[in-house]
């Protein structure tokens, strides 16, 4: 597999080895002190894995329109005009864009939409996530993907902390915690009368989700277009 | 409904309040100080309650096979042997039999099920319980519950603590934590490549399990015979 | 011991029933549906608890003020004149005021107060506390307590919540999670370089603190005037 | 500073990398497939720091009898008569012996020593501690230094696990969790009426240790004879 790598921080440079030691190749890569933008790449190249940052994504949906090149998108932070022209250009190209590649938090997403309907009347719903100090976004992501699952209709208002006086609403409670080189937790808790039942997951280091984005990539290669996440990439094959 | 109490405990004394605070009423209570059998009981009631020892099922399970009373047994530390005595009397008598009433512990036990087939080739599980220091057995019964639904066709070997050198096998680590007044806390870990998901549940008053208790009891007046568990008291209703 | 008990919620009534069972006397009860005012009570009394309401803080001061009565303050939420006048009120009468009474949250402000100065450098802090569904104020006045250790110059900005982005400062977050019935929960985390050093405290059940208000009622008789805290009670005698 | 390093898994690689990184040099390196025994080191160094087995101690400790060179030992596993060995070629070298080298940990050995006087009379101690599945002994070298803080004068039975029948007695509990690639968690509960404390660390990644090993090795060259802990190291300066 040929790969166009947009975005060279850390998670491009893990990914460029990953890619490397599992013996797929690298047409180019487009980033700041690299090329300037993916139509400069000149080798050919099966599928785009993105990382970068939502300013590129103008560009990338405009060569995809063209090429129908598949296209793996994890960089967060896009307005909800940009997600319509994700969703849009999945029509005709196949795209896998999720906030999280790990094996965990997709299980933990079926979790919640699983309990979330049984337990929602009797208890309280509030996310807690932990990233490093160098985080720009708050919150995650993928706290963000988990929230959408707990309120898939949006009956919940969202609270990003609280302070002050004013007892609790129909309402979730979205905290989050930012220190040292934290790579990424994601807490769902949901609270009644007497008791408490928490999912966590804990990611202890980046290759986790570079791991996933490479499968992600692979499974990609050769489908039909469409929007797919990372549950059709691990379960459906 | 009229209620047999057979256990007359911290457990028994908080359900007898609950349901004479719910119009329900009490036909007789077995413990050391009170009634010596439920033959004893001169009143008719409509089903039996058992929150009590060991010792007391044979007697119990000989007054159902006569009278087919429905009843709801949340003792725990049964011998193989019981729990084989407890199937057969609901074939012909409607039986609950739970380690935990919560509905916390039963959408637990429910997600444990649906993602371990998913996640065990690939994350090793371990389960951590905390409990009071007055408590006698260990692992608690619903810890027992747990590892079974971990662990149905028995394919992993239970380990109750490490020490000493040796790596981690085919095997679930199963570890009661005792102290202070902890009223009941349950976790599954599932610990991957570089991720960890965690299911917790935390009980915090013996409330939570009474209420579930005298849920299991209405739901079994006027069911026909067969074993019932809280999935079936909470969903099917 | 005699007591005059301001506030008769939850709190108030615990303390009732605990101060009875250990043979202290109760000479009136000041609250809504009872007594209007401390000069209501026609008992004499040898200390004031006080679980009430920030309003009721200048009538008891002026009672206070006149007759030096040993005063236990644990209401939350006063403004800084209110707590400079309870400070004020200090110098001639003995006074316990503190937002926790717990041996637990004692502790933990004292390790708070020796780990501080030796991680702040190299970790960033922040503090998740939980409380039930039914809490008006937002962060808990104990999660405000630990805070002022945290931070007692005032260095750290002080962020109850994130959203949006924006690269961490100099700053303590503050989480205010609020669900079912959670009696407290209170975390401080120092995130550092690859590691983590967490100090949690969980309160199971009210009781804990109506303990350590009577235990600082009882230490407070026939001391002389003075600002003392839960350190005071606990370990001076 | 130049280093003799004896051992070259994980550990030996990522501290010979971050040695070389920061300008110092590497004498030798004993390992299976490297130098049989320090004796084979032909070039002079300052110090050695050994990440390996128990097996080496007694060449190591031969050497060190006649040179007097500073030694950094990090391996666990040891002999009580080992770790009289240690403490007796201390009274001519300077050493540094420690489990972990992490400044969490070291700050909340501190911690531990502080309150568990205090509290000890009425909380029970327990310690969960998690690790990856890899690790041969149980409990970690790092639990059992933390256990020693607890117990230093053995009062407390200490019990690896829990199964079956009996009462909690004077004893601390000691859980050790194994599991995919966890670096290491160590977890102290203080269990009491109604309150728990608990005082956490989370190394996540191996990084931690490797850069406190060095700074001992850094703060050893030119100290005189004695046994030191990272306390010395990161406090005495």
């Amino acid at each position: 597999m040929r790969v166009a790598l947009i975005g060279y921080g850390m998670m491009g440079k893990i990914i460029e080895q990953k890619l490397l030691a599992k013996g797929h190749e690298i047409a180019g890569i487009v980033s700041m002190d690299r090329l300037q933008s993916i139509n400069d790449i000149r080798d050919p190249f099966d599928v785009i894995i993105d990382f970068s940052h939502p300013d590129n994504l103008e560009s990338l949906l405009a060569y995809v329109e063209i090429h129908h090149t598949p296209i793996v998108i994890s960089t967060t932070g896009f307005t909800s005009e940009q997600v319509a022209a994700i969703k849009h250009a999945a029509l005709r190209s196949p795209v896998v864009y999720t906030a999280n590649f790990s094996l965990g938090i997709t299980v933990m997403q079926e979790v919640l939409r699983l309990i979330t309907p049984i337990l929602e009347d009797s208890f309280d719903m509030e996310v807690i996530e932990k990233h490093h100090n160098k985080k720009l976004d708050a919150p995650s992501g993928t706290a963000k993907m988990l929230v959408e699952t707990l309120n898939p209709d949006g009956i919940y208002a969202e609270v990003y902390g609280r302070e002050g006086n004013g007892k609790r609403q129909k309402e979730i409670g979205i905290h989050a915690v930012r220190g040292g080189s934290i790579v990424g937790e994601h807490s769902v808790i949901y609270a009644g009368e007497d008791e408490v039942l928490e999912i966590k997951h804990e990611a202890h280091s980046k290759h986790v989700f570079a791991n996933g984005a490479i499968k992600a990539a692979e499974f990609l290669v050769g489908k039909p277009a469409g929007l797919y996440d990372m549950h059709d990439v691990l379960f459906r094959k």
